[in-house]
């Protein structure tokens, strides 16, 4: 097992870099900074190769794949998506290739298992939101069923969003925008120092959503709740 | 009443323009041209207003309300956000501005009430996606509520979204991208002509979702579901 692999406690997260809307160069570079590895999935790895930065690990089911002999068969749009694995391997060397075939989940799903093999506690995802609609809503709420396994956050230009447990508890500044969003339903929600208060009340997606709260004063807001799964989301303009 | 509100038979959906990531201005043309009514959400005005494209209705709670009179009291980030409404009513004559306050509602449910009172059956929706991730989730996963009475279609430059009928029927290209959203549980889903089809299944959002699947082959496609909400995504990289 390479020094990679070895996991410290309190180990920063691992990156990876979804198939959605890039984000600022600066947060990609806070976020680089201080992770330990960094998973791209296929469908981004052409956009991510242009920005010139090291990556650990390309996953995906590879539908786009293709090596430069096939390149004369392709029409523009499809050589603009293929991928030059041997380039690849040159340029990033040393890189990890994993192919992940499973069409029962998605790429995003399938790097969250591979970490959890790996024995990683959190992970900072990115590029996961904006462009597709379906990609997007797929990859917020997918992240609930990886609760009890792997401490995600989904991060963009304009979002932080992650799985509350179901006793949170932490210092926000005044008029901080806090949203919180059922995956599903979700009850006995309870909260302290929010504007609109929620008192053992249940939240239901699509018909009843805690969205464009805030935290009513400096100090420490708290949110308790029973079942389901309940995201925040720390989101601004 | 004006001849703006009679409503003919098979009107021309209305348009929403909300308060997320600007579309291509070339998707917005068509959605104008044909739109008998437009309607900008308050913290969308003034980006919408830079594209000089005449408004019907604007309407929000005003949040960031101010006239020209209070400008000097204001830091450079909420001037940037206000709306001066006289040179608004001045330049875009005539238009309608309705004060929704309720802040059970976001601004966009509050446009489709505004809507479905004024007797409109149908409405195409623009920038509801992108930009703060509780905004899109909470736009796109709360047009169920409104399944009887407003034909809904969320459209951006990647995706179009509307709530499925129990039983729908459709003729699509061969491998057409659809993805099957739940909003919730949905159970009973029967699908014919699809890569993946399901068979009386279940799909339940945040746990199993059917995301990415595609048209089999040119032709008719069949979706039936029996309880729950259920959206289609048509959507392209």
């Amino acid at each position: 097992m390479s020094s990679h692999h070895v996991i410290r406690e309190q180990q920063e997260p691992a990156l990876i870099i979804a198939n959605g809307e890039a984000c600022s160069f600066e947060l990609m570079g806070q976020l680089l900074e201080w992770s330990p590895l960094v998973i791209v999935l296929d469908s981004a790895i052409n956009r991510v190769l242009e920005l010139g930065i090291k990556i650990d690990v390309l996953l995906g089911d590879f539908d786009v794949l293709r090596n430069t002999s096939d390149f004369t068969l392709l029409d523009e749009q499809s050589i603009k998506r293929a991928i030059n694995l041997d380039k690849i391997r040159e340029e990033q060397y040393p890189i990890e290739i994993v192919h992940t075939p499973d069409q029962n989940k998605t790429d995003l799903e399938k790097a969250f298992d591979y970490l959890i093999e790996k024995g990683f506690p959190a992970v900072n995802v990115i590029w996961a939101t904006g462009r597709r609609a379906d990609h997007t809503i797929t990859n917020v709420t997918n992240i609930v069923r990886f609760r009890e396994q792997l401490k995600i956050v989904v991060i963009d230009d304009y979002s932080k969003i992650f799985i509350l447990p179901n006793t949170y508890e932490k210092w926000y500044p005044s008029k901080t925008p806090i949203s919180l969003i059922p995956i599903g339903d979700v009850t006995g929600i309870s909260t302290e120092n929010l504007k609109y208060e929620l008192s053992d009340d249940s939240l239901k997606i699509g018909y009843r959503t805690g969205s464009s709260n805030e935290v009513k004063e400096d100090g420490l807001v708290k949110i308790t709740y029973k079942t389901g799964d309940l995201l925040m989301m720390e989101c601004n303009d």
